[in-house]
Parts: C-alpha cells; sequence; structure tokens
C-alpha cells in the first residue's frame, strides 16, 4: 500500500523518515540469532561507544524519548520529590503527564519567553524546602536544544548545574535534539552534558534520523543503580535490542549525527533568513537549532500548510513552528519561502 | 562491527532477528514525510485491516509485549480490582511486576501443570466479592499459546470467557505467540479471539518475525475509551509510527504470519519428536506450538548450551525450553538432535 | 506529662483541640461492640443525616482533608486527565504532592490574587482538548472558603460550575472550611455544594472542632463507584468508624458546626477590623471566613510570635496569616491587637 | 441516638471501643493550642518514649494499621521490588491492594497452615535475583501474632531475620497485635522487633484499645529517610497529633497495654480451652495470642452469631474465628460457651 501525500512537511522532525544509513545498519545486524534484551555482543560494543563519546557513565538504550525523560527523571526524583522545568518543557507540556502518572511527583515550571531558565528561576521553586506539606525539589530539568529551539551554551548549562548542586538539585538534560545542538554550538558530545554538568541525560537518536531509539545516559553512577529494573517495569526494553543498537551504530559512524543535525540546522537557518527578509513577518525566536517560529498572517494560514504542513504553535497569533530535519532539502526551504512571498503578495 | 557468534540458537524466538519481508516492508515506507504518532494514512490502513481481520472494534499499535499487556489490563482493572492468571503467565512472572506498578491492581496467580486454566481455577480467586478489604476480581487473563507452548481450543478459551462474563468479570489474552496457536488449531484469527469471546487481546508480531512491533485489540469499544491517552502516557506511542505499522502490514500480507508462525511449529514438532525418542528424554509438555520442554541430563546441559544456546526453564530438574522461530532450519533440528544424541550416547 | 506553651496561638484552626461536645459524643458511644469499619448502625445513621443535610447522593467518612481530596479527586480524574484549581489551593500547595501520586494525574495552576479562579482562568487549561500529548483535563476544585480566607458566593460557584459542565469538567470542592464558609454567607448546607453545582464535596469537621474527621460527598451517583474500595486501598477506612461519626454527629447536633464557625468568623472579623485600624498596617484579603491576612512590620515579626504564634505567610512582604479557631477568645483577640500597637507603638 | 445492638461479639477486636484510660488521655491533652502535625512537645515526647521502649532509632505515628504497613513497606521497597510474606497475611489478603497500588510492588505469598513462614518458605522465592524480568525480591514481612493467632517466639524471628539479613532483604513486622504476642511469650517490647532483628515494625495500638493509632518504627536509621514526607503524601498525617499521641501515651503508662493484652490473651484461652472440651469441637489452630480458631457445627452457626456475632473464617469448613480484646469479660465467655453447649446439645 502506497503512502498518500503529503510528502513534504515542516511540520516535526518524527514526520522524516529513518536515514537510510539507520536503515543500512539495521538491515546488517539482521543475521541469525544473538541474545535478546542487549545482551548480544553488539549491543554491549554500542553501549561502549555512546559511554565513551559521551563520557558516560553508564548507558541504557530505550525506544522513546517519554520514556527516556520518564525513567531518567525516576532515577532523580522519589514520589514526594518535584522536579523544576521550563514551562515550555517537552516533560510538562506533551507527554501527557507520563512523570507524573509513572513516578509520583510534581513538575514545577518556570516561565519562560525562549524556552531557557536560569538560576534565579529555579530560585522561585525553592522555598519551604525541609516542609513535608511540600513537595521537595530534587531536581532540575533542561531541554537541549530547547522546545523553542535555542541552545544553552555549555557555559549557561554549567552555570545552572553548579546552581543545582549547590542546592542538592541533580540536573536532568532531555536531549531529544541534542544533536542539534551540539552541531551549533560547534561542541563535541562529552562537552554538552559530562562537561556541563548533567548527571542524568535523555539522548535523542529518534529526530536524529533514527526510527526508535533513545538512550538514558548517566554521568553519576549511583543514579543508575537498579536501572535495569525500571527500564523493564517501564516498558522500555527491546527484546530485539541489537535493531536499537544500529540506530545509534550508524548515527555514531563518521559523525552522521552531526551531519544530519548540521544539515537540518543549516536548513533552518536558510528558512528563518528568508522568511524574516520577507516585509511583515517576524520570527519570535532565535534560529539556533532545527527550529523556526515566525508569526504568519492568519488568512494565508491554512493555504500554506495545504501546500507544506506545518503546526501552529501559539493559535492567538498564529505563530507557526518550522522544523526542518535530516532530510529537508534547499528545494523544500526555497518552495515554502515562494509560498508565503507569494501568499503575502510580497 | 560485526555481531558476534553464538548464530544458531533455540533459546528464545527474540533471540531471532527480522523476517526480510518484513525488512522491505519497513524499507517501502521510508519515504517523504508523513503525520507523526500514527496520524499517517498508512497506519491508518494498516489498523483498518488489522481490525478486518480480528473482528475488532478498535485497534491500537505499540512497541512491546509487556506494554501490550499492561495498557490492556488497565483498561479492564482499576487499582483495587485484581486480575487472575496462570501462575506461569508472563504478566506475573517475567514483566516484573509492570501491572502492580502501572495499574496498582492486584495480579492472582493459579498453579498450573500446563499453563492453561479453568474456570475451577479461576472460582478460587472469587471469594470476598463486595468485601472491600480485598481486591475485587475484575478479569481473567490467559496466554495463547501459554507459556509452556501449549494451546487451548476456541471452545476452551469460550468456555473460559462465558464463565468470565458470567462473574462479571473480563477475558484479556496475551497473544504474544497468539500466531502460534492459530497456526496450530488451523483457525483464523476471528475465531482466536472475537469468535471466543475475548474483550481485549495483546497481539503480538515480535515473536512472529517483526522487529518491535504489538497491538492492543478491543472487541468492546467502550473498553477502549481514552485509550490514546494512557498509550502516550505509557510510553508506548511510536513518533514513526508509519514503521511499525508497516510490520503489521508485511505479516498480513498473503498469510505471512501464519506461514511463519506454521514453519514455527513445524520445526518444533519435529525437534519434540526426536528427543523424544531418545532413551531417557522426557517431554514435560505437549508440543503444540513453537516451544519444546525436555528434562536433559543435567551433566551434559552446559555442553549442549555451548553448540546452541537455549534457557534451562526448570534448575531443579533441569528442564530445558527450546523455541523454534521463523528461521529455525532443519538443519538446526537435526544439529541439535545430533548432539543430544552424542551427549547421552545413544 | 502535661502540653507546654504556647498555649494561645493563631496559627492555624488544627492548632486547637477538640470541642467539648465533640469530645462528649465520642464519649457516648464508647460502650459495647460494634460492627467495624463502618458497618455499625450509628454510622449509618450519621451518614443517612449528613447525606440530608448536604442533598448528597453518597457520604463516605475519612480521617484527614489530603486524604477526602485526593479519594474525591481520584474519582473525576484518571491519570492522564488534568484537574485545574487556584495556584493557591492546598491540593496543589500542601498536600506534597498527593494528589500527583496516588492518582497520577496533572494539577493545573491559575494564578489568583485573592485564592479566587473564575470561568476565564479555567479557560485558559482549555488547550489541546483531544490531543493525546496532553494531559486532558476532566475537573475543576475550588476551596471554600479559599487558603485566602476568602469566600466564593453560591452564584460564583454555579458560574463555576455551569463554565465546568459546559466543558466536560466535573467540579471538586475543598470544603475543609466549608462550616466557615457557609456561616459567611448565611447559607444553609445543602446551597453551598449541591444547590451550587458541585459534583464531589469534601466536606471539613477537623478545622471546625473535631479530632480528624472528613467526608468525601457525592451529589453524583456514578462518581461513586467503587468508592468503598478506593477508601480502604487509600488507607483512610477507619476500624473503629463510630468515632468518626461521632465527630460528624456534635457538628450537626443543634448546629453545632456553624455556632463554631461562626464564632471563629466573629473573632477573624474583629482581629481584622482592629489591626487595620492600627496605622501603617494593611490588611492583604477581605476578611469573610476565619482568617486574617496583614503584613506587620518585619522588624516586630519575631516577638510578636513569641507572644502569639502565628505563621508568615509570605515572606518577602511579612505577610502574616491569622487564624480564628471555635476556641479563640475575645481575650485572644485583644491581646495580640495590644501586642501589635506596642510593637508598633501606635 | 443509642447505639444498637449486638453489643457484645467476639467478632474482631476493633469491635471493641476505646480503653477508658486511652479516652481520659485525649481528654488530658485537649487543651488550648499547640503546634500542628505533630511538632508539639507532647507528641515529641511520647515518641521519645515509644523509641526508648521499643529500642528504635525513629517512630512515626499514624492512623491505621494499613496506612503503617504501607509506608513501613515503602520504606524497603522499591516499585521493582517483591515483598515475601505469608499467604494469610493482613498485607497480601485483606488491605485491597493497598502495597501493590501505593508501592507499585509485588507480593509474594508462602502457603502456610498457621500463619507462620519460615527460611525454606523464603527461599522459594529467592529465584531470578539479579534477571531483570522478575521483581526482585528485597524484603520479608512477617505478622507478629499472626493472622492465625499464632505467635513467633524471638527466636523464630530471630532465624528469619538471619536469613534475610544474609539474602539481602529487609525484615518488616506487622505488629498490629505485637502486645498479645509480646503478653504470650512474656518479652519485653526491645526484645520483641529490635532484639529479634527487625528493621521495620508497623506497631499496633487501635486493636490493644486506641481509637486510630499506629506507629511506624524503624530500627534503621537510613530506612526512615524522608519519612515524614511519605507519611504526608501518604495521607497518614494528624493535624491534630497530640491525639493520636496520647493513646500512645496512655497505653504506654504503667504497662496498660501489657495488662489489655494480657487479659485479652487470657479470655482467648480460657475460651479456647472450654470449646476445646466440647465433644465434637476442634480448634485448628494453638491458642497463642488473642484468637481462636474452631470448626463449628454448620447447622448452628446462624444461631450462635445471632446471639454473639463472630465471622467464619473458612467457609468451607465452617472454620469460626473469635477475637477477644481488652474489654472481653468472663461473662463474655461463659456466655459463648454456653451458647455453643446447648447448641451442640452437650
Amino acid at each position: 500500500m502506497p503512502l498518500t501525500p503529503p510528502r513534504r512537511a515542516l511540520s516535526s522532525d518524527n514526520w522524516a523518515g529513518v536515514h537510510p544509513e539507520v536503515f543500512a545498519a539495521m538491515a546488517a545486524v539482521n543475521d541469525g540469532h544473538v541474545p535478546s534484551y542487549g545482551k548480544d555482543s553488539y549491543t554491549e560494543s554500542v553501549v561502549s561507544t555512546l559511554r565513551d563519546k559521551l563520557g558516560a557513565e553508564q548507558v541504557f538504550l530505550v525506544f522513546t524519548g517519554t520514556g527516556a525523560n520518564v525513567l531518567g527523571l525516576d532515577s532523580v526524583a522519589f514520589s514526594h520529590n518535584a522536579v523544576i522545568c521550563a514551562s515550555t518543557a517537552h516533560i510538562f507540556t506533551s507527554e501527557c503527564g507520563a512523570a507524573e502518572k509513572h513516578i509520583g511527583c510534581k513538575l514545577l515550571p518556570i516561565a519562560t519567553s525562549n524556552g531557557k531558565i536560569t538560576p534565579a528561576g529555579i530560585a522561585t521553586h525553592l522555598h519551604h524546602i525541609g516542609n513535608e506539606h511540600h513537595a521537595q525539589p530534587s531536581a532540575v530539568s533542561i531541554s537541549q536544544a530547547t522546545e523553542y529551539g535555542t541552545v544553552y551554551s555549555v557555559d549557561e548549562v554549567q552555570v545552572i548545574a553548579g546552581f543545582a548542586h549547590d542546592h542538592g538539585l541533580y540536573l536532568h538534560m532531555d536531549g531529544a535534539r541534542l544533536a542539534n545542538a551540539a552541531a551549533h554550538l560547534g561542541e563535541p558530545l562529552v562537552r554538552m552534558a559530562r562537561g556541563a554538568g548533567v548527571d542524568v541525560l535523555s539522548f535523542g537518536a529518534t529526530k536524529n534520523g533514527a526510527l526508535a531509539a533513545e538512550a538514558v545516559v548517566f554521568f553519576n553512577d549511583a543514579l543508575a543503580k537498579a536501572f535495569e529494573y525500571r527500564r523493564m517495569q517501564g516498558m522500555q526494553l527491546s527484546s530485539k535490542m541489537r535493531f536499537v543498537a544500529a540506530q545509534f551504530d550508524a548515527l555514531l559512524t563518521d559523525d552522521l549525527w552531526l551531519k544530519s543535525a548540521s544539515h537540518a540546522n543549516r536548513m533552518a537557518a536558510r528558512l528563518g533568513e528568508e522568511l524574516a527578509a520577507i516585509p511583515g513577518l517576524r520570527l519570535t525566536q532565535k534560529v539556533e537549532a532545527n527550529e523556526v517560529f515566525v508569526i504568519l498572517p492568519r488568512e494565508h494560514v491554512a493555504r500554506l500548510q495545504e501546500r507544506c504542513s506545518f503546526q501552529v504553535w501559539t493559535e492567538e497569533i498564529t505563530e507557526a513552528r518550522l522544523v526542518t530535519s535530516f532530510d529537508t532539502t534547499d528545494a523544500d526551504v526555497t518552495a515554502f519561502v515562494a509560498s508565503v512571498r507569494e501568499a503575502v503578495g510580497s
């Protein structure tokens, strides 16, 4: 059965398919019998490579970003704890309350205009420490890149990590788009999380060109205790794990992760620049990773979406979110910009 | 990086890889952009086909068998309820307490010698109905095929379903190996669950040759209420769903599911027969699906495992579990039987 | 062992003891053997009286306000749901995340300056309805009286109830201080919740002079389904229930609940008036129930607390919370006002 | 409103009321204002006394036995763990799945004829250690006295504790009837739990003559970490705590706990002896604490229950459970024995 259009979109990086090299890596391991549930030597080797590249103590592969976030946070929060995050955080807004359900904890949001939080924001939730009537903050979670496509510098993360640790809080990083952030900053992976003081990282591959592959990465060995049981109980343990491992293997080979993320970022940058140049259009966020946020004239939105699907992020102001991916082409950008120019008569 | 041996095994059907036609189907949909999270027309079409073939009201795709079981049971049990199952049930013994954690309910086991339960066994847990101090049974769960490779006839399931419904209980079926059961019985899929009175089915594709694909299947529309939220919150929603759908598509095309399961069953049958013919060896279960349980001489187990990996199911009596899969070959069976014969000097 | 000072306080209505008539009622039922867990005829009779006075479908007795709130909300929210409430709500700020832990749901706060919410505030959380990535609002919860001692009129609650119901949301009322609100409004109990459109009420007795007695009150029979199991599983079922019932019996006899609440309100009103008359002092909230919020000069707070304990509610502005109870005396008020006058040199 | 009959019963020790001295102690602290939630000096003093008498590291007061058990077990089990207990354990059979709901863990029952378990029974659940598919045992829970009225000697508990600790398991004791067990053994409280190697104890006062008072007692300081938050979140924190403390104060004063338990035990012993002497009657358990289990002729049960209520424990064999309490009188025993003699024509 053939797939039906729309065939090109800027809706999300998970509207893209799987990078051909990732597919090839999966095919390459599809031979014979190997231990299930990640006990095979291939998975062990990929995990070891991940550990090296990230400077991590322990790495566990899972299926989804929500799975990685929930299980990662579960290692830094008991049910009586609270996790402090941006009000725009995926864990707060877009995971259907998975953290609350699975961990039983509270999430305490910080209002933010660009998706980034600061120690001052964290501090607003540090009341009532030691008072049994109030959920006790145990961790901070930041998204890198943020849900607004902005990126923390390593310095900024270090400042947050320092503040968190000074206040007895762990730092979790939702790195669903860590590759895009690293590509933007030009920093090696080891600097992005370990070097920045992160304790637990959700390292995403899916949005970077994988099929369904994420990793929970611990930079603090003690936090990983009993994680293998929590992953199984949390329904995130793949029986045919070699195929999850293969996805990471492909992305880590010859820096495919970086090439793909850099490409997506470049497409977003070009898209942002060309849209910003159209009279009457306004970008609402800096374009740093692979997302462009732009206010479009309300009357043109529906027709533009028909030509190339995208999401209206803030309905009230018809702020659109445009997401590029490893397979976004220059032609896609050109076509979309042309559509907008045509629509607004520019 | 190459995979290392062991290359042939009888350890589990998830030591096998992915059926080539399943791989091809995934590759065939890896083009262009489509809506994520299963909103694409391809997934909708595959779900519709599944609904037709199973006679189901609603079908939802997930990643893992434990995910399917937990989310399926979550639709028939509140936290104050209990689910009655065989003491050998995967949900009871092998999912690290996922049902208890996720649903908060109790699981009430029935002792069984062959993995199958009966109304008489269920009845032993129907005390204290209406007494607030006791978790109230709300569902029965059976595995088809069972964890012992045995298969309920459709009649047997109907009797259980009738008894369950008469007592206000729903019937859940863990169909991780439903294909093997259907192949053994020669029954169409629609008879296996809907025709047998099942309310909720976990329909497994992974052990049948898929990569990671299972379905939660509802034959009672009311039970599916809000399931899409529970799947998301339960971390079982795939962003690039078309690839999960493709796995089912391949298996449903030209009855690949049935051919694969029939082949696996045939290999198990031959294995069982030839082992049973070896003096001193004893099968402990009827070989109906794709599993053989046989008591091996303790002193030979380690060496046999070196040649061809398998699991010792019951350590005390060195009962081995041998599992065949879609890719088990006649040569595999011949080699294993020869190893055993050589070992026992027969 | 004697109790040590402080003997008089304005810290909270749960710093008070038990009303003598409540004690007498408990003593009066302390004779002989009766069925446990509320199956005694005395409890049944008190529950029946509560049902009549409140116009309720079903009433269940529990120990604590948090227990009543959590179990009440559990009947109007699944784990994938969200409950909308004031950012000042006890369920949001002061129950250590009990709702998140027990129900697994999200709480969505509305900023408020006086503890009261409006349909406009509720509407800000009604995005993403039907989108599986977002916890779905299923209920609104309001506190009556609020945590700021303010009171919704019956009309105001009706407007909220109407808006909630129009949007498919249930209305829960945290009535830990419902008696004080009813006393302020001069409304009968039946008007306060049922008449105002509430679906589930936590009806508090403890702050009204009981020892430990609250009720979960259902005005919608369907919501009470299986509540007896949830209460037991929720650890809120008293084995010697007659003594919980006796507390309600005493408060309902000769309107003791109303006399006690009216007295506490009067003390708060006098306290508020006299403090407001002191030059330089400012009340931050209307005094409607039994609480006074006043900004005190920071330099005098510690010494004033030594004389008569109270809580600083907002540290940054030294906003004090003064709570009166059934046993607050005119002398208490006089003494506290005198202390403040002396401190500020007025 | 007067209480209605039945006035005398052998149904359960929670059909009794409150010991007069317990009531007096509550009345004695009902004066003036004290800090809520147990921050008053009186509660601190009672907790200190409890700590001394039990040799405990930390003690926390709660409302109910189920609350104490669940919160105690929560300190020795994560959701991926299992707690091993007797199949007759209150936590397994009679708490409506509260442990599974609150902790998310599994309970693994051991069949027992007298309510007592042994290392051999525990060992049957120590399979699959380190295998992520199986809930990992982390604790053993025993009831002292058991639900069958039998009592472990201190030696027997020490053996269990030693075995548990040797296998990395904590030992929890459900001491809802610890007083009766101590009275039977003639052992001081300090020997019953600390001296026997228990890590966490649920110490019950309610069945011993209190209104609603239990304690979670830690003999291992590390296990008590953050317990105050878990108690609050677990809805077991009393706002007017002084009255819970007073109940323990009364029972600990002049060994009222021991006198009451000894009396109840004596009544049970006499009841057991006299029933055993009736031709045709058979006791099914040794009478050690305050319970008698006796098989009664089915045809007489209903009429006997009318005269003096009791519970049929095992319907199939009309095994009755007769429970005595601090206020059971010799006349009660005489009357019941006479009723039975009359019924059976002896």
